[in-house]
């Protein structure tokens, strides 16, 4: 199996290192901020809203979120939010921006075996600034050629990265937790794909049962079990 | 000349199209916004302190200036700053993500020539999603290889870059408008690069005379002299 394979793309977040779980926390957090103008469930659901009309215009990674979470803040308190809640908001960010890196556990192995086999690079689709700062945290720069930071992971963001790479379809397989965004688009364009799920996923990265069911990739519950499917 | 180059950055801000003038006038909207709490000059010394002071954090581009802004209105104005000026600072910076592209002269002509001769990249350190959006509006895509976004432009990141495209350092030249960024640190790493100059350039591109002195470049004033070079 993946005998054609050139290049191995490992998403970044939540396949390398934690990270849903500090939004989810950062989350918290904000409607914590705006308690006394509505109930939690409806503060998630508006910013929710807000992140999704603001990412054409702001894109994936912390500072769109944070521009979100503000504008959220005015609209939601009907533009009684205190300066120092905005503040409060901004600081939000910065603590994301400057968060330890949690390593899933297992990925230094399989990296160490993958590694000088074929070439390793990080497609994300964050910040790049963000996500050059986490890899160089986690220690695991020395194991890619580079990263590859994507606006969107569609279908033609992965021929973009296909013909940036001067490889064919068949010879890219990528890793990572999201199927929407990791697996699906793959299948999709003739690459290969092997999905490895994160306990939390944020919605807009599900998928329905139906998208799933048409196409074909492995899962694995353990990123280690990678190394058994070559 | 330039017979052993393969590969021809080309900056984006200010040298495909019209920038820093934006940035210039969301500075003014800015000031504009916080007269009452102090001079413009004032504003203007503080903003961009505090852009320098996030910048580590925030990196480059668009969200991380509006981040700032509205850090330093609520600075400014010892939190006095109204919720509407807030929601006024998040429009500044959505009018900035949504302004059409003003190419500047020549380019167009410049591409069309180099193209099939050399391979063609964006070498930027604004926000990718932004920069993608500005080439997608300046119909400029087609001439280009791939976008390379960086996370600053010294010599540590263009040396990345160059092992990115897996060629020598004497095989790329970068064209840009800021000495800083686009220049001097190509030269003092072996590559080669010319100077076309904007007429704007935020303090923080400026460089000392001695630190220019010391390198061979070339420098030309309007775009379409760089043909004249090959």
């Amino acid at each position: 199996m993946y005998k054609n394979i050139k290049v191995i793309a490992f998403d970044a977040d939540d396949t390398l290192w934690v990270n849903e779980t500090y939004f989810r926390e950062a989350e918290h957090q904000f409607s914590k901020l705006l308690s006394k103008y509505e109930t939690e469930n409806k503060i998630d659901q508006e910013l929710f809203k807000k992140e999704i009309e603001n990412l054409k215009l702001y894109g994936y990674g912390v500072k769109g979120f944070v521009l979100s979470m503000v504008e959220c803040a005015l609209e939601l308190s009907n533009y009684n939010i205190s300066q120092k809640t905005i503040e409060a908001i901004l600081e939000i960010g910065k603590e994301m921006l400057e968060k330890p890196i949690e390593l899933l556990e297992g990925i230094e192995e399989v990296l160490e075996k993958l590694q000088g086999k074929y070439k390793l690079i990080v497609a994300t689709k964050g910040d790049l600034l963000d996500q050059e700062r986490k890899l160089e945290k986690s220690n695991l720069l020395k194991y890619f050629h580079h990263i590859e930071v994507m606006s969107d992971k569609k279908r033609k963001d992965y021929k973009k990265l296909i013909k940036h790479l001067d490889i064919k379809p068949s010879e890219l397989l990528m890793i990572g937790n999201s199927l929407k965004s990791d697996v699906l688009p793959l299948i999709n364009i003739g690459a290969s794909a092997i999905h490895v799920p994160f306990h939390t996923t944020w919605v807009h990265e599900e998928v329905t049962k139906e998208e799933q069911s048409k196409t074909n990739y492995k899962t694995v519950l353990n990123i280690k079990e990678v190394l058994t499917l070559f």
